[in-house]
């Protein structure tokens, strides 16, 4: 549309034009770069929360590495019921020839071996109990032929070290337990608790603005008049913010209002982490995001419309150290934009380092139902339903507009069709991102 | 072993023998047969808790399913910025032979558009915009070119209904939203808001009792004498229910005494829904933890002894309803236990339905860095570390005995090998279920 004569619209419709033309086959931008931008000026990281329980610390992310304060065990243990001897004294010993061994004192769970056991001779020990002294090793029962009261005849041989846990052997003092970056799990929380650790240091939970724009919008719990909606996206927003490991604030519904959305944006920057902006489906509303940001400090926005569908028109800037996000209205372009640009930004946010690439990602593999076909020039993700069939799991693309959340809550996750390719045929294996 | 001639021990070793009898090549009790025991005689559903916020709801279980109380949206809307036509008024537009309208009232954002556009005619809407009277689709202004004030070309024509979402297009009243045994994620909390429901009905998140018990165990807040060692499992297996959405209740740690941890069982049984203890690695206490299951009632034990590695000795019964597990003190062997059949029994008691088999699972494929061999006969899962190399994931094998807790932190996952396997050759593709 090269020539606009006359319109009440037309700085919209410059705006529709520029934007395609950033889009255009010449300079693209792709999702890839656009998060590139952003992650390259992220502040540096949050600061840390001391003493905090390890039975509230899963998924924490630890701000240092957690040096073990002692050995774990601190004693040697034996891995099984038997008699503990010194390996040697069993050395060669057959069905046939077995070697025979006193019987000395016996070990108890829980008590001190604070005794020697000479060569040549046993003592009883529990799984978990400690070594007495001068023993190095433990015959298993099977393993041995008791011969009365004194005597054992053992029936084959065992190493030094054979059937047990030595001081120190699961960590050592010194050694590093925990690594910063690490998301806590349950196995972390039980090494801690084994070497004495019950506090842990890690980083605060970046806080995220979340705010709701549109002229059209009112809240969940009101009754909307004939021309409006109820917000959707800051509850979707709000759980995925959790999800992600942070805390969601609620900023509410705002009016396509410069002065307005732009008192809550300069609010949220100042109170939080990260601050999301959904709604502006309209040109106009979209322009109004972007010109804020772009008024409220530099570098502003960073990227405005990226080569994917949905989230085509999403915005990406920084303000005063803070990423601010304009996601576009509609319920799949916001889940979209989230695991795209929003997640990796909130893990570095968090202190969050992968321990490897994908980590945090659910994914699984299936058969595509049907062809999908997809513009070359875009990245395309599309939903799908994944269906058990007797010769395994397909996925079923969901058809429908991508402003209906039913589309999403059909949904069992994802796939990307990548920018430079035009389709997947049916049958093909894809990777399905699961939500 | 089969002549015991005379030890104070025989009582155990006879136990032992038993064990080893019930775990033969001829009765063995796999993995899937045990939990199926399980899965078998759990009680019916938990009772619902009304009321709760979908804001709170993530995660949670929806106990019945959801029907929409109204369409949603309650009225047409356009999908783009353009104007609202008729469709037939653009049959057969075209760049050269455009169709020629006239510019009637304009739909601005969230106003009620209460009134008709005549035939031939268009209004201005804006995405989002309630479609007026006499109007079925949207001309995008890209197609369109603006003459004057009063009168546009359009320039292609639309069908009806394109750009345009219709009222109950995403969600028809009465229709089902949300279905008994999902589980709630952003997007389903999204549809609920869009709506009008702030309010949902779940199931009651399980409580889950956690017993520690052993001689040797002690606090892990406290400094342990030389001979006692730290409360590890109750830390993981706290974790570990949390992750699995029920609620843990630390017992606290017992010693291997039959009326302490019998009443510790039976304050448990009577208030939760289910218990897990841990502990008891050496003979006398495993058998301790099954004789009081099946001194308590019926069914009792319904297996001790699964040919699988680690976690062989895991005990699963059912006392009153109530599941009761007994596991291994092995750290590795806990973790293994709480994946294959905690988990499975902690879902159903959850009310949790999966939409497709697997979906609660996190795994990745690898190849493997080396080969593993397997005894057939028993399925075994074994830890690995995943890395990234230029050609791929890899998965590192992690060695060290089951007992050490930080073969746990250091790896990422692991893999089974099935039972009938002797194994699994270097470079082979795994799938590794992420921790």
């Amino acid at each position: 549309m090269a020539a606009v004569i006359y319109t009440p619209y037309a700085a919209r419709v410059f705006i529709i034009d520029n934007m395609k033309d950033m889009l255009g086959r010449d300079n693209v931008i792709s999702a890839g770069e656009a998060l590139g931008r952003l992650l390259n000026c992220l502040p540096g990281e949050l600061p840390a929360e001391v003493g905090i329980p390890i039975e509230g610390s899963l998924g924490r992310i630890c701000s240092r590495d957690l040096l073990s304060p002692e050995d774990l065990p601190h004693f040697a243990r034996s891995t099984v019921d038997g008699y503990a001897v010194s390996a040697r004294s069993t050395f060669g010993a057959t069905e046939t020839m077995p070697a025979y061994l006193n019987l000395s004192q016996e070990v108890f769970m829980g008590d001190k071996a604070d005794f020697l056991v000479s060569p040549m001779s046993a003592a009883k020990i529990p799984t978990g109990g400690m070594l007495p002294g001068a023993t190095d090793a433990v015959v298993m029962f099977e393993h041995v032929s008791v011969l009365d009261e004194n005597t054992i005849e053992v029936l084959k041989p065992v190493a030094p070290g054979e059937n047990v846990i030595q001081a120190g052997e699961d960590v050592r003092i010194g050694e590093s337990l925990l690594l910063r970056g690490w998301r806590m799990r349950p196995q972390d929380i039980g090494a801690c608790a084994g070497v004495g650790v019950t506090k842990i240091v890690v980083y605060e939970r970046p806080t995220v603005s979340v705010i709701s724009t549109g002229d059209e919008i009112v809240a969940a719990d009101s009754t909307p008049d004939s021309a409006h909606i109820r917000d959707i996206n800051s509850y979707v927003l709000s759980a995925m913010v959790s999800q992600a490991g942070c805390l969601p604030l609620k900023r509410g519904i705002f009016r396509d209002n410069y002065a307005e959305v732009r008192s809550v944006i300069e609010l949220s920057i100042a109170e939080s982490s990260a601050v999301i902006i959904s709604g502006g489906t309209s040109v106009g509303a979209k322009d109004l995001i972007a010109k804020i940001i772009n008024d409220m400090g530099s570098p502003g926005v960073l990227f405005h419309g990226v080569s994917m569908k949905p989230g085509k028109p999403v915005i990406g800037g920084m303000v005063g150290g803070v990423p601010v996000f304009g996601l576009p209205g509609h319920p799949a372009a916001v889940a979209v934009c989230f695991d795209v640009f929003i997640r990796p930004v909130l893990d570095r946010l968090c202190g969050y380092r992968e321990r490897f690439t994908g980590a945090g990602r659910r994914t699984v593999k299936a058969r595509l139902s049907k062809n999908v076909s997809s513009s070359q020039g875009r990245e395309e993700h599309v939903r799908v339903v994944l269906e058990e069939r007797p010769d395994g799991l397909w996925a079923i693309p969901v058809l429908g507009k991508s402003g209906l959340i039913t589309t999403l809550v059909k949904a069992d996750g994802t796939f990307v069709i990548p920018v430079n390719e035009n389709g997947v045929e049916q049958r093909e294996v894809i990777e399905v991102r699961l939500f």
